[in-house]
């Protein structure tokens, strides 16, 4: 017995021993949960161990006569020794219309299974497919020692298979494709796992709706392990398929305004000043002076429609030193920002945003329709309801539904995260959206730039929109003229000479405009329902993560 | 005479007393051309004021009797009043086949020449298309006021412009459209230009042809100027051309990788260790601890091939905290990166990048055919050069031709800046390209986790490009073994604590994979021949301009 396999045994031991507690009261479930996990963390490390046993008695066996023995082995590092033009195959491409064919396949093993004497099954996985593949133990191509060699191939290990495509005995219900598995001629080990994985990739990728067994002794893999080990994690077919459809998100974006004669720029993240009044800002030694990270391209996209380029957008990296610890708050995201200048009323940008995101919105149920299937599969959600005409509330409107549906709040208050999410609620059963635009905000609750309303002070030509009752952009006619930048500023208490720069911007001309800012990672997490933003953020950073 | 006129009647005077300075002899030419300068500029001065006397005499002429009276002046403030939806055209839609129409347009005033009593004439400017406009006293829409008000409206005001097309006596040849002009009819001041402009859009966007005639007296707007002054300098139309050019190369950039399935990534900025030793890394306070910009987004992108993306591309800044002030430095700039898994050889990866800059080069030469020739009329080049397929030569074969041609270098010398100038220089007259690869570096000038070639150890698979004899892009096949990559190290004295995080990576199996990075603005000031790295930076970053 490997050591390994004492100590598992001694752990479960330890469990049955220590159920009742020292005190004879029952262990906590979460101390049970605890022991267990713990159990199946050893077992797992057994298992590993024993399969390394499997690996050095399979190099063994070669030294013994084997007529497979060129037909599977580990490949020397690939340093573009040669260039011989082998066709290989996708998984998505595999289906039962290609029964008979001999293909070559490189993937990830996703697991191994033995199954008797003369059999080993493989899952392999290429980004969010899986096909099931068999070694089936013959009298010329497969051979004893080549099936204990491909017991031997750890999960997650990157391998080169050359298969023939044949039909399953049942629909294999367990993967993508599920009309059509390989049957292996050719295994060979291209880039091995020479670790014990953080956790296994079956865990990592279980449905959420398994653990509302409260029987099932499922490994539950929680955010923090996910993040510190994230290039294990991001192998899960549901990440693959979100960071495809943020991929997807950003590309839909930028087609539309593309469409609409946007611009592209880039504009400095070091900047000179702290742009907003020096609060939550990363601050840094340039050379002799300091430099601060722009929280937003704010003015600096503000300064390109002020040079004629009318219509331009940023898709770009922005920084918050803001301590806080929410599920929906990062130091780091990125931020989809416009600015358009306009003929007459702000509202057409509003209807630019409108077509923008219903197009956003349509192409993802048609375009990601699979990568959406897969992610539900491991967290259900209710499909994301939008209009074919963006429902557009004024902001007083919106505190009159709030008032009707008991919530006491003043006019001009700002929505606090309770009441946009209560808002979010009413909205949907009345109108059936999960996406709306709040408009006319209160001039009090909004920064100095903001245009004001010409029909009523208290309010400003300024807008919010919501998903899932959640606040994913925030836009606004901005102030074009001088004069009134300047009084605005001294009416929030704004130093002039902090704005010098912003201010001088418009001294040579400006048309009106108006703009807005959106998180993609929030567009992502509320469309999926992720529930927190980390999981729509490749590497997040938040106060305590700055790695990986 | 106003002030202004006599300061300027001051300095000519003073110019002609001066030309023999104090002890008799001639003044030198830079000192004659700066006293001509400051006599231009009193002399602009002295035109400005001459505009602004004529504003308040207009102003004053509107109190007495004028059928024109609503044609005319300074609207409101726009905070989106009403919204009529009045069509306001394009100048880049308007031509002769529009004769007798009349039509609103929102532009500005890049020029008038008031000619006559009875006529102004306009240039007014969109984006990078302008169009001349007349405003001519009539009995019943253009009165004497008008006229007035007209030449009292300030260079870059945006005007609101109600006129009829009609056709030019004879082609005008200082516009973009040439074929039609437009015959003002209502004529308002929708957004002035408040203070003296830094510099004139016509100095600013002067051929540098002008300037090749010694006896002209052209202002010459020097670099340093436009940046500080960025705002209007953007407004030129060869910057509104270059910077839609900059727009247009990330488009195409990006089009070509989403056809070829690569998935967009958001890699960190703020990252916790100084990726590359330390050295030119910005570092920031962290909330309780220290942060570095990352200077690459290199570990990320391999960390998500690692992770089964397979083909992964990002379009971000890149700091270097580099003291490096030359006509190609920066340090903040724009980063095209990518990184792809292959199946055999590296050379999949640079025959991809052959097909992505072949398609670049085809799509500007054609969708930017119009933004091209406007940027040079005012900085003429020669036409970039490349082959349909592109050259790819040898480190070696690239020794041997600088050898062949009196360099002396040593076989496994890197690359100096003059040597790689001279390199395009000579492959330019033998193969007629300004485009090609440069393969197999030796291993000793690249970073320690670049694959060998393994064929010669001398060598690695690593390669740049170059674009009229600059390097543009840097890629390599990566080690994607953990044995090699820590061997590797040691052998560049890397300590191996300080690249934990990238090692371990590779720890789970990693296919075999390359990629390379490109500077944005160095394929845009290199296509373009602009000769500076700041021209083709919308707000470039220095060790010395951290503004605006």
């Amino acid at each position: 017995m490997s050591s390994e396999q004492e100590q598992v045994n001694q752990i479960t031991e330890e469990v049955k021993e220590i159920v009742l507690g020292e005190d004879g009261q029952p262990l906590s479930k979460s101390a049970l949960k605890k022991l267990e996990k713990e159990r199946l963390k050893a077992e797992r490390k057994a298992k590993d161990a024993e399969k390394r046993a499997a690996e050095q008695s399979q190099r063994e066996a070669l030294a013994g006569d084997d007529f497979a023995k060129d037909n599977y082995g580990v490949l020397p590092l690939n340093q573009s020794q040669t260039r011989e033009g082998q066709k290989r195959e996708k998984i998505e491409d595999i289906s039962s219309s290609r029964i008979g064919e001999s293909l070559w396949i490189r993937g990830r093993v996703l697991l191994s299974r033995p199954t008797g004497a003369k059999l080993c099954f493989f899952t392999i996985r290429q980004n969010y497919n899986t096909v099931q593949a068999v070694v089936a133990v013959d009298d010329s191509t497969v051979s004893k020692q080549m099936l204990k060699y491909a017991q031997g191939v750890q999960p997650e290990s990157i391998i080169l298979v050359q298969a023939t495509v044949v039909a399953p005995v049942e629909p294999v219900k367990s993967c993508s494709v599920q009309d059509a598995e390989l049957k292996i001629t050719k295994l060979y080990t291209l880039n091995g796992s020479t670790e014990l994985l953080p956790f296994t990739l079956q865990d990592a990728s279980r449905p959420e709706t398994d653990f509302e067994d409260e029987n099932a002794q499922y490994v539950r893999v929680n955010l923090d392990t996910r993040l510190d080990n994230r290039t294990v994690d991001l192998r899960t077919v549901t990440n693959q398929s979100i960071f495809r459809v943020q991929s997807a998100v950003g590309r839909f974006f930028r087609d539309y305004l593309y469409k609409q004669n946007f611009v592209e720029i880039h504009t400095p993240k070091l900047i000179s000043t702290a742009s907003e009044g020096g609060a939550n800002v990363f601050k840094l030694n340039y050379f002799k002076t300091n430099a601060f990270l722009a929280q937003s391209p704010q003015l600096y996209k503000q300064m390109c429609v002020c040079s004629d380029f009318e219509r331009v957008f940023e898709i770009g990296p922005v920084f918050r030193a803001e301590d806080s610890n929410t599920h929906r708050h990062m130091t780091e995201f990125v931020g989809m920002d416009m600015e358009m200048a306009f003929e007459e009323h702000y509202h057409e940008v509003l209807d630019l945003f409108d077509e923008l995101f219903v197009d956003l919105f349509t192409r993802l149920e048609t375009e990601c329709a699979k990568e959406i299937a897969v992610i539900k599969q491991q967290y259900p959600f209710e499909d994301f309801k939008f209009l074919p005409k963006t429902l557009r509330l004024n902001f007083s409107e919106a505190i009159a539904l709030l008032r009707e549906n008991g919530v006491e709040v003043g006019d001009y208050d700002d929505l606090s995260t309770a009441n946009e999410r209560f808002l979010g609620k009413l909205v949907k059963e009345k109108y059936n959206t999960d996406f709306f635009m709040l408009d006319k905000f209160p001039l009090a609750v909004r920064p100095f730039y903001t245009m004001p309303d010409p029909a009523n002070p208290n309010y400003s030509n300024s807008y919010d929109f919501f998903m899932r009752g959640e606040e994913i952009m925030s836009g606004a006619q901005r102030i074009h003229d001088v004069k009134l930048l300047l009084q605005r500023a001294a009416e929030h208490g704004v130093d002039p000479r902090s704005i010098e720069g912003y201010v001088n911007a418009f001294k040579h001309g400006a048309p009106p405009h108006a703009g807005g800012g959106i998180g993609l990672e929030r567009v992502i997490m509320l469309y999926l329902n992720l529930g927190n933003i980390r999981r729509s953020s490749m590497f997040p950073r938040d106060p305590k993560r700055l790695e990986p």
